[in-house]
């Protein structure tokens, strides 16, 4: 037999197999797990895990061959199509891992997401999907620390979750860059030409025919326009359409590198002779805090995500009207550079069961979730008896409000339950534990029992409990265990969860033990998803701006009230008068601290969030109200992780990457 | 039988198959081409034929499946793996492409080479390897225009070949734009921090331990210091240690994006207060510009690529002396970054027949071929009767000088033959025909017969034909027909070719006709590469820095002699006196002239060469001459290609592409 007609007989074979497999239990091969004591390091363990070739791992969650583009043997991309196949596919439970306010000890969110689907698909047989966000490639080469959760409670192999994937973010960064890149040249070619010779080029005779493009055509109609004839025009008509007048002051597009590189934090461009002294002041950001990772995110289908990067705002031109990536005319090139990258990433967990790895928005001046299209594609997949539990980047207060506010008000999907990571350690400091130095060893505080302090450091638990039923779901808490935690410290937090409202709270040791040790956290988890649904959402798109900023304030922070500045009321305004006034809200906001402080831990009440400004992400979809200066471009340390990374030229194996 | 089952069997019958089929040839499955009338757009040709599966490909030309990596079913990347188990097996015969002198017109030089392959492989039965650069990302937004040939001799899916592909490209900016964020952040915490500060940092206590990292044991080795434990070093040592001392006037590293930005040809970084008003003026150029990629393009094995990743000159410190990217610390994180990258990416011709797409230098600042690593798989691959047909940038004066100099000498290769690649048309123009304008209708001088202008030009065709007879290769003239040409003109040209020492000059009608019309290149071809190949390098290593640049213009160019600026005179001996005095010399020179004028066409003779300026690019292993000002950053225009860029969303194709 050649292998030709093997090819040919595996996708006959496998198209029969995923056609009556569907709905029902996969079986799915585990890969056991021998955990070694003391717990290896994260590179050790993921490296003695043989992960299943991408192909089978596809094959036995019920995708067709069709549907898999093999990226080598250890990832392959998800086509759009099953969303369409399996369209009358009743979906699965959804189940966002959420966490307390975050503390430099680290409470290992993806870690318990980890642990909980390895506990699901591994040892529950429940079909279960875990959907992940990609990490950037900067803090990688910056701070030493995976993405890809840690101990026995892994995606793998944890070097391609962590470098490049299959280049979703290099896509994001270069159509990012093109609008850029288009931006300023076409102000320079404004500032260059007469309205003539502008009109000239941008609707060339060719061979003595002249005709606008599709996407001149739109702009045309935006401008109130029904000629097709390019001749047609009158000389104010053609002026209005080539001019796009872009006021060089409001312009909100920056370039993006995804490296923590902190000399393009603020950087002057156009400083060569050649573009005539027209330089401007601007700005890198990391590529992740781009929109177009956010609309990559939100989309919920190719025709849906081409509309959303036509509709992006970078500017407003000189009579204060945004203009956009459509009037740009780019809309159609950056679909075509990011047609790939909607397609979520399959891999494993270290215990085999399937991962999907999509999109990875800033979870400050962006939402911080996972893709839509990748929790939708998982919801059909695992069928009405399965599990999706997708990730909400930062705290509570920050990622699950906008998964929920944002996210699922997009997609329509309602969570039917909030895991909500803890971690003894954690809640210490917020009690008011004493700061933590890098390298430094801890205070003993954390490493002995101290109940009185973990007494103190409750509140910010409960906002977090509290957060959650505000929106209706059932909230399980995990409480992550450390070596050094007493069952005396679990009990007190066990019992104040439960007092304050959650629907259970187990202690969890799958960092050590894998998907066994999160069994509880998973039965928990069976258990709240059979209540009722009874998600709703914090608020209606018709209230007004600033209001639905208080709402999330005051019900997810603890604050008293929003105080605007007079920029952020302006803005505000100006957003509402070009009819963005009933998108959600994306807060920026520190993830240190629930109140806009980073310093301040636990969780006061009743104190007073500044909003300095506020601006628009149109093809996103939601208004960002910036509280404090965020930083969109990480940097370096003086010895970054970079000193330790190393490749084996012999063996072709990395070092040193965590 | 399961899909698990089907694929081992795949795998053990593949194995088995490539095994066998070593050495002899191989049975490929030719795609029949149906020529249309009038030849239709390069993008409905391409559509109108369905490529193979790759792994189908893969197999057929003797590659085992653990050699193949699928990105998806159009493209994969070859295990460098090959080589070494084809290490035995004698190589095939090599044939550069190249051309004459660039002309707004177009000479169709992937076209030929495209065609040459199809003819070979699917017409003659030969085992025959394309092997082609990596197109960058940002002409395909700019001018429209493809670099995947065109009619019907062309790399399929074009879509795939012109955006993304595997991602090597944007592997070399991340890498590249590593390398910047580091150098600039280390010039950043020298200057900010005290020495004992610097020292402690870069050389941390972490629980207790303090130990340099393999890649400052190196730096301390360079600097002759002899210890091992960090605490043993003395003051002086650990401040030679820790202050690389950059002197930042001497800085050659420039950022990177895959994007026309003409706004980052100059720009002033570091302007953001937390960089404490250390900024410095620099650019970005385009990422093909990149070193990166000239290491990507030169390196033969992983190891070799490492070395030379960590040998590249960032910059000299304050005595003077090369700083080196291994002194920042970054050698193994860029060969993590590039570990796949060094795998040339398999592709297929419109014909069916095999094409290595692999690293894309620029032809000027760099040396403009593509990998070594390619060609050499390539000619294992296709066994000693096979044929290896590898393209060369710009006119033979740069690309085939640079593939010979460079690439050669670096990979010990001999090419057993050069194809010259001209049109009637360009030889016009270089006769002194009428300048051409884009969209304008050409001038008649081109589109009747014009014997007077044809002999005119023919000097250019002359140098190109020496230049390919100083490196003792036979040269086959590839008249590129044009339906406009005329037989007199064919046959002028073709008379003044072997009066003129080709070995054989033939018209080529693979545009219209595929890899049929290209049958009689072919036969010179083979016959050709049938004569004992004396081939030879042009000069010495040993000849001094400013003796290889004349010999190199005298040769090639037909310069009289090369006249040094006093700043390219210093650079010469700082770099003598550095130890690069023995690397071969890359010219950085226009691409539209033989002279460093781009107005001026044909071949004028005993000119002078003005040489501006000389560094070094140490990793790459070259010496850079500039001849002029080249400009690393293209533009955009005020109507780019991406305005008639689309996505169809309901079938996913791309449109106006081409």
């Amino acid at each position: 037999m050649t292998v030709a007609m093997l090819m040919k007989n595996t996708v006959v074979s496998a198209t029969r197999a995923a056609a009556s497999a569907r709905c029902s239990q996969w079986s799915l091969q585990v890969l056991p797990l021998r955990p070694a004591r003391p717990v290896p390091s994260d590179i050790v363990i993921a490296r003695a895990q043989r992960p299943k070739h991408i192909g089978k791992l596809a094959e036995e969650i019920g995708l067709l061959p069709s549907e898999v583009s093999m990226y080598g043997s250890r990832k392959a991309k998800i086509s759009l199509g099953v969303i369409q196949r399996l369209k009358d596919q009743p979906v699965g439970k959804y189940v966002v891992v959420a966490g307390i306010t975050p503390t430099p000890l680290g409470e290992g969110k993806t870690t318990t997401l980890m642990g909980l689907v390895q506990a699901l698909g591994a040892h529950k047989q429940r079909n279960v999907v875990a959907a992940l966000r990609q990490p950037s490639q900067g803090p990688t080469f910056g701070i030493k620390g995976g993405a890809a959760g840690g101990g026995y409670a892994q995606v793998i192999p944890m070097e391609e979750f962590n470098l490049h994937l299959t280049g979703d973010i290099h896509a994001v960064a270069a159509a990012n860059n093109l609008v850029a890149a288009q931006l300023d040249t076409r102000i320079f070619h404004e500032a260059t030409q007469s309205d003539t010779a502008l009109y000239n080029r941008l609707v060339p005779r060719i061979k003595g025919q002249r005709k606008f493009s599709p996407i001149q055509l739109r702009r045309l109609k935006r401008l109130g326009i029904d000629k097709t004839d390019p001749d047609q025009l009158t000389p104010e008509e053609a002026a209005a359409f080539s001019r796009l007048n872009i006021d060089v002051d409001t312009i909100m597009w920056e370039r993006v590198v995804d490296i923590n590189d902190r000399y393009l934090r603020e950087i002057t461009i156009g400083q060569s002779p050649s573009e005539k002294g027209l330089c401007r002041k601007t700005r890198f950001s990391i590529a992740v805090a781009s929109e177009i990772m956010a609309v990559l995110a939100l989309s919920s289908s190719l025709a849906d995500m081409k509309c959303r990067l036509g509709e992006m705002v970078v500017a407003f031109n000189k009579d204060g009207v945004p203009v956009t990536t459509d009037d740009l005319g780019v809309t159609g090139a950056l679909a075509v550079l990011l047609k790939d990258a909607l397609e979520p990433n399959l891999m494993q967990s270290l215990e085999g069961t399937p991962v999907l790895v999509h999109a990875g928005p800033f979870a400050n001046i962006a939402h911080g979730c996972n893709s839509i299209i990748a929790d939708e594609i998982g919801l059909k997949l695992v069928g009405s008896e399965g599990f999706v539990c997708t990730e909400a980047g930062f705290g509570s207060d920050i990622g699950m409000e906008k998964f929920c506010n944002i996210k699922c008000r997009n997609s329509g999907r309602k969570p039917d339950a909030m895991v909500l990571v803890t971690t003894v350690r954690a809640i210490k400091m917020h009690g008011g534990g004493a700061p933590v130095t890098p390298g430094a060893p801890l205070n003993k505080q954390y490493t002995e029992e101290n109940l009185e302090l973990l007494e103190k450091g409750l509140p910010n638990l409960l906002q977090h409990i509290s957060n959650g039923c505000s929106f209706g779901m059932p909230v399980v808490v995990s409480i992550n265990a450390h070596v050094a935690d007493t069952p005396a410290e679990h009990e007190l937090l066990r019992k104040a969860a439960l007092q304050a409202g959650a629907f259970a709270a187990v202690v969890s040791t799958h960092w050590a033990d894998g998907g066994a040790g999160a069994v509880p956290l998973a039965e928990a988890v069976i258990e709240a998803c059979q209540q009722d649904n009874k998600f709703k959402l914090l608020y209606e798109p018709s209230l007004p701006l600033a209001d639905k900023m208080t709402k999330i304030a005051q019900t997810m922070y603890g604050a008293g009230q929003v105080e605007l500045s007079q920029e952020a009321k302006d803005q505000i305004k100006r957003l509402t008068d070009a009819g963005f006034g009933s998108l959600p809200i994306c807060m920026s906001k520190t993830s240190g601290s629930v109140t806009g402080d980073p310093d301040i831990k636990g969780a006061p009440k009743g104190f007073t969030l500044k909003v300095q400004s506020v601006y628009v992400s149109a093809g996103a979809g939601f208004v960002v109200a910036m509280c404090g200066d965020i930083t969109k471009m990480p940097g370096l340390s003086t010895r970054p992780a970079i000193y330790d990374i190393d490749l084996n030229t012999e063996t072709g194996q990395i070092e040193g990457l965590f």
